[in-house]
């Protein structure tokens, strides 16, 4: 984490680059480079920011800022009127938490422990709430892939759009009563104990509000230089937002994961990953839609890649660790299935 | 279910409206209204008859019996060459029961109890049979749907339906010799304990016949106006054979599943949900298709909305299932998905 | 296992059948009975190498030569440009191994043995891996038959089977290793107690080259005749490769795994079907992949029937076998599933 800090020098020098006019693809790459360390400072400050609300108000505030950096980035790009990219990009954060993320901290862990095991309960929870939120998204996806397209031009697909993300959110909300009320035990008491603040609460916020202000200044640097970097680099738009940008997005969580698998710390590893999945699907997504009626409404309808390259990040990672144990081999099939769907990426 | 009763009003209500030549939307409320609380008592009286034919008997009768309302109302149907409402309300009585009925039954039990166990060992045969009876109703229609069109219409077609129907409805004898006969001493003995018989045999064979008979009036009123309704209320026959009828023909199974998970009974709940697909698939499917042949002979082949929906359920159901234990939220999933799949049914 | 040798008859039969121009039918079907003994004495063959090279370099051996069979009747369709017969016969080969091997042993064990059980961590790995080879196999071929057509003779087509065919031979020697070195512990010490040589190191390599030169010259007889067979029979060219190919390639290993599990060695019993399956997908696919760069590059694209067959099999494998345990109606499922298929295949 500390050195990922050494990445803030890039702020001014993506500053220098749009103010000066210079070469886009610059630009796309040095405000990506500012973000990876804003987003870890972000949840840093968040954290701090929990110890002084107390383990529940500080749980729903992790869980609901933990993907601000997504939701701040995706914000721009609908502004801008990029679908495409904002969908991809949701698609890509769910495949890159749910493989990348969780595959290099089993990796990474098992390579120093022979077999790491985690809590099965409370990963039940969260896999079957990851195996609704997917099939909230995909099913009406492919319901309307499957109906005559005369009829995908009706008002029925914008309603439809908007009642499934309000199931979505209101499910998003029933599990955070689960988690954090009615069935808190299932989690452990290890959460709350490690955490001891190292700033003050004025600080925190302080400290939170400029980095969001950082991450918002940059994602607008990020997403107007998008176009260009796809014409001078021939990558699809796709690829950009199934694969680049959930990457910056996530560097930050997906630093700390694998720290805590490399500390035996399997749970938190897996609450990082698969519990951001759930947030992006439940509440980011939602949220997106919601908001995209400000500007101008946006369907929750996927592409078939997307679509399947979620199914198939979904089924194999409950099945990795559908038994409560992890070692380095899964870790693996998960990074080479990442590794295969983004080759075919390539090609599309 | 003794509210479910006063139900019972609506049989002569519905024999006026059909007599008068009343409004036909109002004979397709009261006939529903009416075959509700007549599927409850026919369900009775096979459990009474089971009670004088000891166990093993009872079971199959019990199996065997415990859809006959879907029968009844799925043979009208065919009688009048509405294939496509049989079809879809064989798939609406898998969805409603695998989602609708399990999903409440934990929903409503995981209030009362905040985790209820169940027999993960018979969980486990059924639910690997339910995966099978899926198999087999999906795979031959997605190559249906996959192959040129103009193979359809070939011969080989019908002689595929009735092949894969065979193959159902052997295996479904083969399981009832597994689950009475060879493996009974998984599912326990807390089945035979509970049932204390209140009719003498002949009076629980009287009402069997007469709620038969009923049932049976009271379907063809129903199917006769389904046409009606779908035209007054502007619902597509697709939505009443996988919506409406399917909530009619389970209502009281429904009912008496979220009483028996209320009262923490959570395995006659799940085998109520569960072994209700079951039996639909593999053998009121497969018997529709042999009477099929008496009139014009109907195909095997679900739409791709049938099918998609079929196994969304039956994936997440497994998921739920699959610890042998249940609590509120899996209920409240499995009710969204429903709820999902609702919603995206209106709007082809 | 004695029984089959009696087949070796066709040896000379198949020959004279060649030399004399004699029916090609009789050709196809007389190297087919040829190959069934052979296969089976060079997995005696390998076994007994294994004993004297110890378990580590024994196992491996086991595990490359396990399907040389399958090998070498692919490399000659391969030669002979029959690419869809290639496909054919390794996805059979899946689902051969997967339903029917397994389906078979499950049953004869079941009805010995009330209940079998087998290693679960063991299959554990084994399952995962098996589904990561799938998702490997699957996923670029559905994206290909997504993206629009006019993509589909791009020269990005070849290089990304190459590059998918890489990853999994990457993965395949992972687990190898895995299997017998950071892990091997999993997976029990039963193996090597059981191994007695019963020839010498010398008599054992003879005879591994003379049955590799027969199946060698058998395979090309039933190469050769396929076109002949599917005109004389009415059978399809995917039937035959789908179906007929795999089970001669796999008669041999069918009837060892039937025989352990009747010996209540259900953990080789499924290390021979599902292990069989890992290796083709994970091994021969991929070595088809590159030996087919030296005649005419071969691509990694399944079609629908082949993909919906893989999947269905693999997930049905891994409902029954992930609680550690069977019993015949489990067995009986996974036949009746392969049965579904087969009649599916003869409408195509």
């Amino acid at each position: 984490m500390k050195y990922l800090k050494l990445l803030l020098i890039f702020i001014p020098i993506s500053i220098i680059c749009e103010v000066l006019k210079l070469n886009e693809v610059a630009l796309f790459f040095t405000s990506a480079a500012a973000i990876i360390p804003l987003a870890g400072i972000m949840g840093e400050a968040t954290e701090e920011i929990s110890v002084y609300s107390g383990p529940r108000i500080g749980g729903f505030l992790n869980a609901t800022f933990g993907n601000a950096t997504e939701l701040i980035i995706a914000f721009f790009a609908l502004k801008e009127g990029l679908f495409d990219i904002v969908k991809a990009s949701i698609a890509g954060s769910v495949i890159g938490n749910v493989l990348l993320v969780l595959g290099a901290s089993m990796f990474v862990g098992g390579l120093k422990f022979k077999t790491q095991t985690f809590n099965k309960s409370a990963n039940e929870v969260t896999s079957s709430m990851l195996l609704f939120a997917v099939i909230g998204l995909v099913v009406p996806a492919i319901f309307l892939h499957t109906v005559k397209p005369e009829l995908l031009s009706s008002p029925h697909y914008e309603k439809l759009s908007i009642g499934i993300a309000a199931f979505m959110f209101i499910i998003y909300i029933c599990g955070l009563f689960f988690s954090f009320y009615t069935h808190k035990d299932i989690y452990g008491t290890n959460h709350s104990e490690e955490i001891k603040s190292k700033w003050s609460l004025k600080k925190s916020i302080s400290i939170l509000v400029l980095a969001t202000v950082a991450i918002a200044l940059e994602s607008e640097f990020l997403v107007g230089s998008v176009e260009s970097v796809t014409h001078s680099l021939g990558l699809s738009e796709f690829f950009v937002g199934i694969i680049l940008i959930p990457i910056i997005g996530n560097a930050a969580e997906h630093s700390t994961a694998i720290l805590m698998a490399a500390k035996n710390k399997m749970d938190v590893a897996l609450e990082i990953a698969l519990g951001s999945s759930l947030q992006i699907i439940l509440f980011v997504a939602p949220l997106l839609i919601f908001l995209s009626l400000i500007f101008k409404p946006m369907d929750f309808v996927f592409n078939e890649f997307e679509l399947i390259s979620i199914i198939v990040a979904v089924i194999i990672a409950n099945k990795v660790s559908n038994d409560g144990e992890s070692n380095w081999l899964e870790g693996l099939q998960l990074i080479a299935v990442y590794g295969i769907l983004a080759i075919s990426f390539l090609i599309i």
